[in-house]
């Protein structure tokens, strides 16, 4: 984490987010990820195809941002909203990621919807935190994180800031996974 | 900002913060600012010391955490809490700091009350960004700031993310002060 040259020099502003919808209203900056983009990620290929083909490939996910410089020093800061809904049983889930510079922390302030955060550890580490509004999940540095939307009709939103310069490296969580899986059987939230 | 080590490795954890109260409900850490603290801030220091001597010495503010390592990579997170009220016209406020590591940033989500976010820059740049419910200020890296509360019954509360190492440079703007200051004259906020 050697940085050399100095954080740019910018005015500063400020955004406007609707703490009880969970929108920010101004943003700028849009990601979505569809159920396309999720193979791979789930226990049932078949029943992700599925979705895809005739659920009519719905989002599962959306990131709203206004950006700053990507620099550390600077702070990125977004709204995830992760859609309820299941493939097979297994509950609507974020890809997950470990940041590119694995020793930043990230904060998520979830104010909406209720779920589980995953976490990781390259050495094989796992651990969850509920999520539900009002609570603050601090994800330490080194450790990889995805959320899991538990409920069945609200979506779960987070104000989440991590600092500029992290980064996301989804690869290698395409490649290892998580070691537990979050399902909703018969009302039950199980993690397995 | 250069730093050698990695952060330390540490286990997920979660804190809760009522985000309607503005209220971090399992704080470790709980910092508290009296009138008496503030000397030298407000323009009318007599008025100061009278609130000090008569009033009791009120407590102007406080901040509530849950400490992680001071270290890069790591983010700070804090509830702070702004009571209400006048030094002689001018509104209850925070010392107000640079960061020590000057090129770091921090945002604040307004969780409740109004006032505004004074900021100025060591070459005498001036900004301020009005505060209230839902309000994220960005303060980018190398701005001093200010919260300051305008309002006449509620606290201004805000959730405060910064980066571990960041540091609180107090001294510079002991001497400084801040090219404008807030008043509540007649029931109209002026900054002047």
């Amino acid at each position: 984490m050697n940085v050399d040259e100095p954080a740019s020099l910018m005015a500063p502003f400020s955004v406007d987010i609707d703490i009880d919808r969970g929108l920010l209203l101004n943003a700028t900056g849009h990601l979505v990820r569809k159920a396309s983009d999720m193979r791979g990620h789930y226990a049932d290929a078949d029943a992700l195809a599925e979705l895809i083909a005739e659920g009519d490939d719905p989002v599962h996910y959306e990131v709203f941002e206004v950006p700053v410089p990507d620099e550390l020093g600077h702070l990125m800061y977004c709204i995830s909203t992760l859609q309820p809904g299941r493939v097979g049983d297994e509950c609507f889930m974020t890809k997950g990621h470990y940041h590119t510079m694995a020793e930043t922390a990230e904060i998520y302030l979830c104010l909406r919807g209720e779920g589980i955060m995953l976490m990781k550890t390259a050495d094989g580490r796992c651990a969850s935190e509920q999520m539900v509004r009002g609570k603050m999940v601090y994800v330490p540095p080194y450790w990889a994180h995805r959320s899991v939307n538990t409920g069945d009709d609200e979506p779960l939103v987070s104000f989440c800031v991590y600092p500029g310069k992290a980064g996301h490296n989804y690869g290698d969580i395409e490649r290892e996974g998580f070691p537990k899986r979050v399902f909703k059987r018969g009302g039950e939230v199980v993690i397995e």
